[in-house]
């Protein structure tokens, strides 16, 4: 009956922006990780702060859960609505409302997309460097704390946020920071919303850091004997302290997956693609570097794009990878994890996975932003057989065990949602605690995306549970 | 008598190690910035987390105030004891406990200083960066978000940290991270730690990032004809992103102070101190970029260290501006202030700053690590002369409300502690709330460095006024 009177008084006050209209509803239920969970009651298109913040305030008086969205691209069930309640879908406040070339930085509202914002930015010589596979909303990547190809040289969001502007979980709008580069005023409160999967509050508009496009850029491909070949090269680029702009490995499966889908004919070994930014001298002196490092570990001679549009050709291919994968496996689900871990360890963590899915006997690729010790898998199993997709999940919890013992995380860039949050418990341990207090402080009434990051109450397990 | 009662159960449980005697008392309620607070009850000198814990522990069953110590650098009264309590003094625990070259981190105890570290992995290639002038502890300078000189190029403490363990105000131990360079698992508690003040927790042991000494360095001293033409080759320098590892900026009248302190005779000209840092091609092609720069705004020829032993005589130099400084004010005391703005803003706010020197008469000097848009003044003024002391406090009014109002920041290193809580008020507003209520979360009896970064009650404003 609470949530009736929240929906009259949402429809009152925004007329047809919001919708209960049931394709409505289950486009924003659903995510890219295949999580299906209850859709939510309602969904709300706002034009403003001001009308995000109103609809909180309602939401909040009649305890109506509240679920952020953005592009819909996450992946572990950040945006299902495990209680039901308002998705206040974020794409519609897309405008770019300040370029300051002389400072690097924007600011934007919260359902501009990195592609949308690269595209405006290219024709001043800036672009934006996190750039997770999806073309996400900027808002959600602050959310899951996103990363991507560039991170091992520009950071993730963690790095780009200068100030995010927040709806609290009680209506109020906050600011978190200012234009400058450092600041030792009060608590890190930037830091506390990138990667609060929208459970502290809806960020709505955001100042980020944006680079000069580098004078020279060179991308490549280099292929290996074996899939350790191409892990020690990457440890020992990193170790030297190489400034490579990406470093991405591709199992054997992957490339088999991208050349299917993009009609490439890539040699089907693990390769690593690599870029290199700088002045033209200092591009040939890292490319000389990397030459050594890769041929010490048998690796091929390089093939170099040094063209915008080739080397847009070769990344286009690698972000579309996930898609690739998923329709190589057709018929089955995808089930896509994400673990980081030390370097000195990756190895050993990428090799123990793969002797594990060869004895399982699963399709699956390995991939992932190797110069940071993150990688990911994706694994195929049939919904239809239930062993299959046991032994899928217990695949996943083997690598994030690993990864955990091996001093890494459960998650490097694609967040916790409903989907790891037991994992987060392994990890944190009595970390939690804090957590949970800022959480019972910042949203007492519990409406913030309830259910994602930690369970609410033990019953709540099982409506997260979520299906893949 | 709650105070005797915790005092007596202290001393029961760590004999000698808890410390009454005045001249300890006192020497811990007092920091270089000349922030005289009422000093703490008693000091205690723990051996381990353990016995951190166990004090925290009774401290909170009897609401006694901790003060978190390191070596007593800080600059805004964040170790002074406005509702006494005890001081928990870190310096002792300094064991470097674990050095992993090939990942480049390191896990140290938090009395650990920059110094001492920087030593230790001298031989081993390694350096940690991050510098402010004194030679403070690591905990201190989480605690006070700190940074330094190589921060444009390194970042600050905000980007070494990839865990802490912390005692929490009710004694429990936690631990904020892993040893993954980057991880999307739940609300990043590192970051909340770093630059709390001590307020929400001690800081006892840490892992943080080193880096490679780099091939090459080079540093070089450039000066100009005006303040302004210095300010604007920096602008220059970050806008065209030049990877300068150092570049600050010291005024004629700091220029003055160096000379005297460290018997040097560099003309007393607005100076920029730089270093590059690379393989030697790449320091090469960035020096050649940076003459190009400093000469279309009339900078000297640059006279370029190259040798170890004379750089490190050059940053010496520059690392003793604050005592120097203090040593050339002889008699009145110094007010130390600083703050952070757009870097497009830095000249105007600089600009702005100077002539409000000037036409208040007082001698102060500005510097500062300027390719962040940070910048600090030192004001000399007669302690036995109101009028002085005042117009000292005003024109330190005066510089944090034009870095606001420039979308700045009131402190790009030094921190609130007491001295800042109006100016955090004045820069974050509606923020506070948030910082507020996870204050109020971790700590519900408020026993944590009590006083700092907000005031607790109104009452406490007169409490924690503390004296220059």
């Amino acid at each position: 009956m609470n949530k009736d009177m929240a929906l009259k008084e949402l429809s009152e006050r925004f007329g047809d922006r919001l919708s209960v209209k049931a394709a409505d509803r289950d486009a924003h239920g659903r995510d890219e990780g295949g999580h299906d969970g209850p859709s939510p009651d309602a969904v709300f298109r706002p034009e403003n702060t001001r009308e995000v913040a109103d609809a909180v305030k309602i939401c909040a008086r009649y305890r109506l859960p509240v679920i952020p969205f953005g592009a819909g691209t996450s992946l572990e069930g950040h945006i299902t609505a495990p209680y039901g309640g308002l998705s206040i879908d974020m794409s519609g406040m897309n405008r770019i409302l300040a370029v300051h070339s002389e400072d690097l930085d924007v600011r934007v509202e919260a359902g501009v997309t990195r592609k949308q914002l690269n595209a405006f930015l290219h024709d001043k010589g800036l672009f934006f460097p996190v750039d997770p596979g999806a073309d996400a909303t900027l808002g959600g990547m602050v959310s899951t704390r996103a990363s991507g190809t560039n991170a091992v040289r520009y950071g993730t969001m963690r790095e780009q946020v200068l100030s995010l502007e927040v709806v609290t979980p009680m209506g109020e709008i906050i600011e978190t920071g200012t234009r400058a580069r450092k600041s030792a005023a009060g608590y890190d409160l930037n830091h506390l919303f990138v990667g609060a999967e929208g459970t502290l509050g809806i960020v709505t508009e955001m100042t980020v850091k944006v680079y000069g496009i580098p004078e020279k850029l060179a991308a490549g491909i280099c292929r290996f004997p074996s899939l350790s070949a191409a892990i020690e090269t990457v440890i020992d680029t990193i170790q030297i302290g190489l400034p490579v702009a990406r470093i991405e490995l591709l199992d054997e499966l992957s490339i088999r997956a991208v050349n299917k889908h993009s009609s490439m004919d890539n040699p089907e070994q693990p390769t690593l693609f690599v870029e290199f930014h700088g002045s033209p001298g200092a591009v040939e002196e890292q490319i000389e570097l990397f030459r050594e490092l890769a041929d010490d570990r048998g690796g091929s001679a390089i093939d170099f794009a040094h063209k915008q549009e080739d080397i847009n050709r070769l990344w286009h291919a690698r972000h579309q990878l996930y898609y690739a994968t998923r329709a190589l496996a057709a018929g089955k689900n995808t089930i896509t994890t994400d673990v980081c871990v030390p370097i000195s360890r990756l190895g050993d963590c990428m090799l123990a996975t793969r002797a594990d899915f060869t004895a399982s006997g699963l399709f699956a690729t390995m991939l992932g932003h190797v110069g940071d010790g993150n990688f990911h898998t994706i694994i195929a199993a049939d919904p239809d057989n239930p062993e299959e997709m046991a032994l899928a999940d217990q695949m996943n919890e083997n690598i994030v065990r690993r990864a955990i013992e091996m001093g890494g995380t459960c998650t490097g860039e694609h967040g916790i949602g409903t989907g790891k949050r037991t994992f987060l418990e392994w990890e944190r341990g009595h970390a939690l605690m804090p957590m949970r207090q800022i959480k019972a402080a910042f949203d007492p009434f519990g409406i913030m995306n309830p259910g994602k990051v930690f369970a609410l109450t033990d019953a709540d397990d099982a409506l997260c549970s979520g299906k893949h």
